[in-house]
């Protein structure tokens, strides 16, 4: 499965073209799955490039997650701050079926590039927006920033050891979680309102995705809970509080191992494998409900066992004796992990500013228009002069004057 | 915003058809954002009910949960087991344009629910398989957890202290992440399949979602700064590895605040505040490089200051010199918030076993046809009658002596 870029892009958006007004995470993440899924996408970025640039790694001053986040797009440099810009940007959006954009609310229509005037003409043309708190309501002006959008969609709350624990902060996610999850929904707005042509549900075709409400989408039956029981959701750690055991063990060089025993079947092959069979015994954890109320002790008695084990010794017993567990994968492990190359998950590509790179795969796939990766993250206005003089039929002349004019790049 | 049951269903999906053979978490998901933005789902339940039922908070033998978890669902409840249920979910799979599963990969065929039994005369029925691995690959018939689809996919490893700040093990996002990733993957495919009809991307419509790839999907630049560097991520904890100040830091009562302070002006307004004028002239602190290298006496400083303010006043006086922060929201804290109630983001319904409730708004938010919560989370077969006359004609004989095979319930 595994492919040097492919060429075919061949995907079920194919034929659907997408302007992208944006920067950072959410709304160029939205816009790179649609992307990889066969779209055109159409990047505008500034003349100094997307910031995300320079987030992360880079080898000589090129980003390395640039390669992925800018992949399957083409990029047109455009200085919005220029008036000419703008009109190039307004030409570009009124040659797209979609627009979806990341600035501050209200921002865009300062510039003169409100819904009305990006429409034009195509009442029918979807706008997805993406901001921390949405197009209205009183707190829409606030900035937008991930941590403080996961922070209070709820998630970040939870993302701790229990109440007592310790006395270290609750973790971040370690990626950025809720920009994602803003991505992932306004792609599903646009979607949605695409499929809903020429059905009854033709009428979408404005989408407002929020961070924070991304991320509250997620909490699972917890708004119910509290409002009919006054039940806060705790965080717990490593462990479900429901369930025993379950957990993340370490082993002899620190790595740590997921084993979930936590059905009297799976629990008895655990004391056996942990050489133990006096727990089996013990009223301690003869039940679910006494393992949940005993987790320490017991918790501390598969930990002696698992520590001594190296962590391939660990995950082959485990595995021998068919309690389900698996080792906490580094990037690293997924890189070599056979499952991800055999699907095409992990995938060789050749980047011309980077050389030979892993990317990941297109998900979701789609056997029979699985997309591909046409290109990696193109340089800053690659594209400028092929869209311009493509889509808007300007000559050399009327291009030469936008770049002298300081519009395009 | 905020309504009762909204009983229009109005969404730009109005008109979709959908058959859910799902359980637990992930298909289940997928089908109610799609529910809730209009389609008409079918979800087929075996006669003792979805197991997610049982799962969280109870009350009167309901499940919270599952009053968000089904809604806008019909409930059917069918006895797989049973030849002539399995005859009564192929008949509803032919009257669907959808049809989105998560057993293991192949039980359904195994069944004789094979995707080209499924799709009979139709071959352009989408149909969504959501499982841990994928329908392929060498490890396709591992079962499928939420924990270790999310230890794979390479999320697990970054919940976590820096290494050797704490001894215990990486905590869990504390929700199903890994499940509802690979739900709105599923949802993204399945919306572009249907988004394709018509046009050059319409071969799509056999869609293949795993846990593990979901997560993966959403690890940035990682994979490339790896393969390119041999750079492996490591958790962060609180803080963020490239920048100071930025993290959560303990109010009087024992709340974390987010505090995100790290540009050299947000710096010194910060540091005005906390009344250390001295630490702008300290070298440790000079820059953002120094204060990275010196986070730990910094987020001290910090601390000293903050876990003597109550929560509110942190609040206030952050807010009031202009420096980004936040309350970590529980989910009382997202109940009462007035930004999520102006935007129907959290709202009140009325569940018939539960009574009044609050509810997850539709997210994402599509300003023409919003969709809306029509009905809550249906009791077990509260529509076997409905559907199966509605959509397979059958009359009252028929329904009885399915009844009393034990085919339907």
């Amino acid at each position: 499965m595994s492919t040097q870029n492919d060429t075919t892009g061949h995907g079920p958006l194919r034929g659907v073209r997408i302007l992208e007004i944006g920067h950072f995470v959410a709304a160029p993440f939205c816009c790179r799955l649609l992307a990889d899924l066969g779209a055109d996408v159409i990047k505008i970025e500034p003349p100094g490039g997307d910031p995300v640039r320079g987030w992360g790694e880079q080898r000589d001053g090129h980003s390395l997650w640039w390669s992925v986040h800018g992949r399957n797009k083409r990029s047109v440099a455009v200085n919005l701050k220029s008036k000419d810009g703008r009109q190039v940007a307004l030409d570009l959006a009124r040659s797209c079926d979609v627009v979806v954009e990341n600035f501050r609310p209200g921002h865009l229509a300062r510039l003169g590039l409100s819904d009305e005037m990006l429409r034009g003409e195509n009442p029918d043309r979807v706008i997805a927006h993406v901001s921390g708190f949405g197009q209205d309501g009183p707190y829409r002006d606030r900035p937008a920033f991930g941590v403080i959008g996961e922070a209070i969609g709820g998630m970040r709350y939870l993302t701790n050891h229990p109440p007592g624990e310790s006395d270290l902060p609750p973790v971040r996610v370690g990626v950025s979680i809720g920009d994602s999850l803003a991505g992932m929904y306004a792609a599903i707005g646009i979607l949605a309102a695409l499929a809903g042509r020429g059905t009854e549900g033709a009428a979408a075709r404005t989408i407002d995705v929020a961070l924070t409400e991304s991320v509250l989408s997620l909490m699972e039956g917890m708004l119910p809970e509290y409002s009919a029981l006054g039940q806060v959701r705790e965080p717990a750690g490593s462990r479900i509080k429901s369930t025993a055991p379950t957990s993340a063990y370490p082993s002899a060089e620190g790595d740590w191992v997921l084993i979930a025993a936590n059905s009297d079947l799976l629990f008895g092959r655990l004391c056996e494998l942990i050489n133990r069979p006096d727990l089996l015994t013990d009223p301690r954890y003869a039940t679910n409900e006494a393992r949940v109320a005993n987790v320490e002790p017991l918790d501390a008695a598969i930990t002696a066992w698992s520590k001594v084990l190296s962590t391939a010794d660990l995950l082959a017993v485990l595995d021998r004796a068919q309690v389900p567990s698996s080792k906490i994968f580094t990037i690293a492990d997924c890189a070599e992990d056979p499952q991800y190359r055999a699907r095409g998950m992990v995938r060789e590509v050749s980047d011309p500013a980077l050389g030979p790179l892993l990317h990941p795969g297109i998900v979701p796939r789609i056997n029979e228009a699985p997309g591909g990766i046409r290109w990696t993250g193109p340089e800053i206005g690659a594209h400028t002069e092929e869209v311009l003089t493509e889509l808007l039929g300007y000559n050399n002349a009327q291009l030469k004057a936008l770049r002298d004019g300081g519009a395009v790049a």
